[in-house]
């Protein structure tokens, strides 16, 4: 019984971050309450509080004593591209471009990792020979949107900065110029899916939303790859812009 | 009865090409034969031959007598920006750089329609003003990919080919080179979502697809905005790429 009251509830909230997603609840809106939700689903009241509090964690509702849950209002995170690339010039990470002033939180992993077939032809290497791997997972607002993984040659950054969590202002694309290969030349590649159960459990996502992947090569004024990007973004918070003078 | 056993075939439909776009049936492997389909979702052999013609005409299998049905192979369309914008000083049109030598149909309407408030703001006119609407489908080798709403000035374009459904030579892009509008600049702003009914219908698209939404504005050397194309993308069929330089 157990059970299936929790296979009950999260079919529950399912329907309820899906009807957030579909606007029936728009943003800002307030939203239904405990007791409200225990009379929709027929759930105890314990019940409708812990799926309030899982929608909260999930940052799709916020709570204010005395005044109920409402939809959160997110405003959407435009990517501007090529410009966004060199904002390292002024110091900024690339991310600060797109999210402005906006709270963004950014775990991030680093080490050498076998190459996969993919980033091996990238950086003209074999596939399973070492790289460096920067992984990271940027959350603006207290919402999961992005995970990214960046792909160098160890040869080539071993003595920077670049193998730090911290990269220092301008972040790697500066530290890449300080030893002779700023990247000046990108190529963002696209594909849109349904998400991996992975990616849709580390952002967070729910049903419905679909996920964009992009791989960005980055290349030196000698036309070297000096970076290989494999990102997966939420869909729902993204505008992508790119733009091109002919 | 009738109506169960028709509602029982499109659900199993539905999985058969779920299937295919989970790779459960890897593209060119052969396909469940009509007895295969009867006994596992306990239809009569007639039904089981409609959901494979379903099937057949969506483009997701084909049929050879003989050899019983297989996966349709289908190339992903790759789409590479800016580069395929400058191709009609060749005397191409934008698609061909995308599908090369594939078979490709285009269906077009042309008429005026009253600007909505994204279009009108864009092109300087007011909402609900007239504009005039290039409206299109494409499907290449049978299977629908895009649809594509081009709107224009009136008094900017009455005079010129771009009225008609055929626009010759290196399509619209020529025509307004012609008249001293050539687009050198491009913006295109994309979103990604699961489609709308009307969208799901008019790709044909199976459950769980998303599209990617596509706004193009184009601008001549004076920056004037000659061009806003509203596009909807089989994410499913297309790789689409970004370069730059900077």
């Amino acid at each position: 019984m157990q059970g299936k009251q929790t296979s009950a509830a999260a079919h529950a909230t399912d329907v309820l971050r899906q009807r957030v997603v579909d606007g029936v609840y728009a943003p800002g809106a307030r939203f239904p309450s405990a007791t409200a939700i225990s009379e929709e689903f027929g759930f105890d009241r314990g019940t409708a509080a812990r799926i309030l509090a899982q929608l909260r964690e999930s940052g799709f509702i916020i709570t204010k004593p005395g005044s109920g849950s409402h939809v959160r209002t997110f405003e959407p995170i435009l990517r501007v591209f090529p410009n966004r690339l060199s904002t390292w010039r002024d110091g900024q990470a690339i991310q600060d471009a797109d999210t402005g002033k906006r709270a963004r939180v950014v775990e991030v992993n680093v080490g050498e990792r076998p190459a996969s077939e993919k980033v091996a032809a990238s950086l003209g290497l074999a596939p399973g020979d070492p790289v460096l791997c920067r992984s990271r997972r940027f959350a603006v607002e207290d919402r999961p949107v992005q995970l990214a993984d960046s792909f160098y040659l160890p040869e080539m950054v071993r003595a920077t900065p670049i193998v730090y969590t911290d990269t220092g202002p301008g972040g790697v694309y500066a530290r890449l110029a300080e030893i002779g290969h700023a990247p000046v030349c990108f190529a963002e590649h696209l594909r849109v899916r349904m998400p991996l159960p992975t990616e849709k459990a580390a952002l967070d996502l729910p049903g419905g939303t679909p996920v964009i992947a992009i791989v960005r090569t980055a290349f030196d004024a000698e036309d070297r790859c000096v970076e290989v990007t494999e990102m997966i973004l939420d869909s729902s918070v993204y505008e992508l812009e790119y733009r091109a003078d002919l």
